[in-house]
């Protein structure tokens, strides 16, 4: 332990990541499937764990994952933000040294397997290299929910432009007026309140991402994020704030003309790194800044 | 160079490995995608390149991977099989050491993006993590093609049992006549010819391995794995063998009575690891056996 | 473009991430190597760039990635923070619109090969799965640098105990006295300021690390985390405060008692998923907050 | 179940593939640790739980996953051979229906910590990323031991070259007399029987592979396979025959002359795709050939 009264403890928070939970509803002979992974962290008054080793006041990270079992059943798992808002509420308001609480969810889809044409009542094929995901923030009282995806896998084959930019002494990009442009999208966005329709809002808010991604002929990768960002604030009065982080995955015109082939955009080189990367928050003018909502740990980034 | 006349060099082969192709066919405003990762390796006369290090019979890997590049312009890339044979075909044809090559293709499917509820020309989403495959062996004037697909997963959350097995003194499984079944999929097909409607084929055997994944009531994953393959070959006779090598995704019930809670199959635990493997190949009795197409190197496992 | 002028942009920044440079240095034989993976993010007046699609404040991502390479030749690649704080000022200084910066620099561990006991001049092998980073943030004229490592993974067999703990309905985890505690550790120190023998100020902390993990009786991994963390303050007056992430990497004991065999901690089972993570910041009292240092994106976590 | 006579069930397996076994020897205050990787599967009598679902003949997965731990205190996991070796003897003689087994063990590298300049007697830190194998294949009463590495990532800055290559009308690549050569190597080598002191065979054959890797002024990534290859086999007449596989991971130099730059062999572009790839076996003339012993599956690639 330290004997040097001005080293301190700062922020810390401790808990279980990636908890496998699978949720399966058998009332009727129509199975429905709920396949999350959930990563639950408490903070609070926990010091004593550091300093001295005490741990009368931490609960165990196993009783954490039980808890995300048992919930799975007692109060169910439908909408992800639901169950992780039911689970960050327990920790604070029934585990005396916990102050707050962050609950993560990620969530993969499946879509059921068809056979003759139809649907089958209990099998199911993964759908997508997506993930639909959330964060609930419970500090005391109050109760944050950022929600989004990750792993969204867009491209555009045309409509795309990247010119009339500044260059300096070590710039030997060309200009184009014609290229491929694609990203694997992460958006996140928070809700202003918790009373929300969740899985119509993120459905929706998942259609004006990839429509805006489809018909804004776009000047900048940056250009296009601001319109899917904002776009989804003018049709969400719910959501008080999104944040956007974006690849730029490069797809390179090959150079054919060693071999007396033109190639008008048809054929690319997808390269893996570097690649570019684009990050902005759209949010509106009056919103609160509750950043706690966004901290993986507070005073972390 | 060693000095031992009894040390010789066996089977070997070089080539490019993960050359990332994107070919775009834009002769209309509607947009199509092609979007593949190639490996070549050719096979021959090149001992002095590893004794001598003399390279004069040997392309270098850019070459292929130029010629990858260049036939998606000069050949088309539409079915990915097509595109290997050609590919495959050119390098034992036109470079003289080269007696066989092994040509690798995986593509990573798109779905067009809706706006509006309308496909739009020139934007894809990526649709599923499932990849479909084909490994293209040519061997003088033969050729060889077996398709497949990996990582499709899949699920059932009932009609799966798993009892009445061979027990040791090592045994502790108890028996289960309800469980979920789940599996990420391998499923590799060889051809008996090269004279086949590519896409539909596959199309068609992916419907099948799904379609009866769902339906069968599996009495253990390796019934299942039979079925899907028999299946197959019942309906494809353009199908010379199928081999499919399938992990047992585990999904264990989660133990609730502590809690005071029933969990009648409802709350599962999705394991990573260990996980059970089962791996098989289905046959025609007839079917001639041309190892050769399936070895990644011959004489390599 | 958004024509609600109550919706505004936030937070932003784009770059170059992931450029990947190796810097021989061959001024005799005997040569020298730096491997490293270079992230680059400008902060600035960029807002036409996202509402108009203007790019003419817009430095290239592509320029970024030329500077990085150029300046591992014209200013030189030794010391990853010099290097990095080097790039990061160019920047600032250099590029009108950009008011701060924020490079981020992995580097990978390459030992002498040996031959006949004798280091060889220039053959390497790769050294360990742990990762050398730094992350410096200029803004205007001041600059922060955060170093550390990643990957560190390390595991004692005994010395650990979880013992005391908080239970409540949801607990059925049994008290330990004796267990395996490992991890892969995640450090991340903020240096007071720029005048630093960076390479030996990262030597001496993994030593300091490694040795406290291994000497501290651990009653939890809170505990070790902390005397770590304390450990290094107290011997380097240069660092102001410390962040560590710990995934408690679960070993269970085997039950091997169905078989008639005794288990004392000898045999046990490494599990993947789900697994603790314990995260804390330990900082000095008087300390100053450049949260800005930490932060990924301002206003991103 | 087919109803095709002339579709069968050709060669198959199944076992439990990547348990996670930890042994701890704790005999005295100086413990010592061996952290595997085990995958075992069984081939016999199986075709019933594939035709008609019967597990009658079917030893659990989970079974072999008790004896992987139970052997692991009951005989002992010192070197991985014998461990695999013992495994595989066991279900072949002890399991009725069992007439071949494969166990694969892949073990990962821990080194003690220091404190104070001494080796700690229970605390380690996971050295280098390269991880042993063992693959050992029992057919009734006979047993093969194919032994090696993978991840061995290796790089040597100057003496290698690659020139007086074939061209043709695809080719680009300029010749060049001194470049980087970097791979990271797979070797896998057979022993001609089973009595072999493992652990120091293994380290020689590790140290040759590294020696000239280094030595060899490379004209091709070839040859210096061939000199590896050869070198091992020279110097260990316990090894029949030795595959290496290689990546050829291209390092770039980058063209700085737009920045008014030289850059003669100091400033490399590490690239991830595509890879060169060359693969070869190296053989004695006069080696039996139980092809059984590298198979995956038998019948499979």
């Amino acid at each position: 332990m330290s004997s040097n009264p001005r080293i301190v403890l700062a922020d810390n928070q401790y808990g279980k990541a990636e908890t496998r939970v699978v949720r399966i509803y058998r009332d009727t002979d129509r199975h429905e499937i709920r396949d999350v992974n959930v990563s639950t962290a408490l903070r609070g008054d926990f010091a004593d764990a550091y300093r001295s080793g005490d741990q009368s006041k931490v609960l165990p990270t196993d009783t954490q994952k039980n808890t995300a079992y048992a919930y799975a059943k007692e109060k169910g798992l439908r909408e992800i933000e639901e169950y992780a808002l039911t689970l960050g509420r327990h920790f604070v308001a029934d585990v005396a040294p916990v102050r707050g609480a962050r609950i993560e969810v990620e969530e993969f889809a499946w879509a059921r397997v068809e056979v003759d044409g139809r649907e089958h009542d209990h099998t199911w094929v993964r759908s997508g290299s997506e993930v639909r995901t959330t964060v609930v923030t419970v500090e005391g009282e109050q109760a944050w929910v950022v929600s989004g995806l990750r792993d969204l896998v867009l491209l555009k084959s045309t409509g795309s432009e990247f010119a009339g930019f500044l260059t300096d002494e070590y710039t030997t990009l060309p200009e184009t007026h014609d290229r491929i442009m694609s990203t694997s999208l992460v958006a996140r966005w928070r809700y202003a309140g918790t009373e929300v329709n969740w899985d119509k809002s993120w459905a929706d808010v998942r259609r004006i991402l990839l429509e805006r991604f489809a018909s804004v002929h776009s000047l900048a990768l940056q250009q296009t994020l601001w319109e899917m960002g904002s776009g989804v604030l003018e049709a969400h009065p719910e959501i008080a704030e999104i944040k956007l982080s974006a690849p730029n995955r490069h797809h390179f015109v090959v150079d054919l003309a060693p071999f007396g082939l033109d190639n008008p955009n048809e054929v690319f080189y997808a390269a893996d790194r570097p690649y570019g990367l684009i990050e902005c928050a759209v949010t509106r003018q009056d919103a609160p800044d509750p950043g706690l909502a966004w901290a993986t740990v507070p005073g972390f980034a």
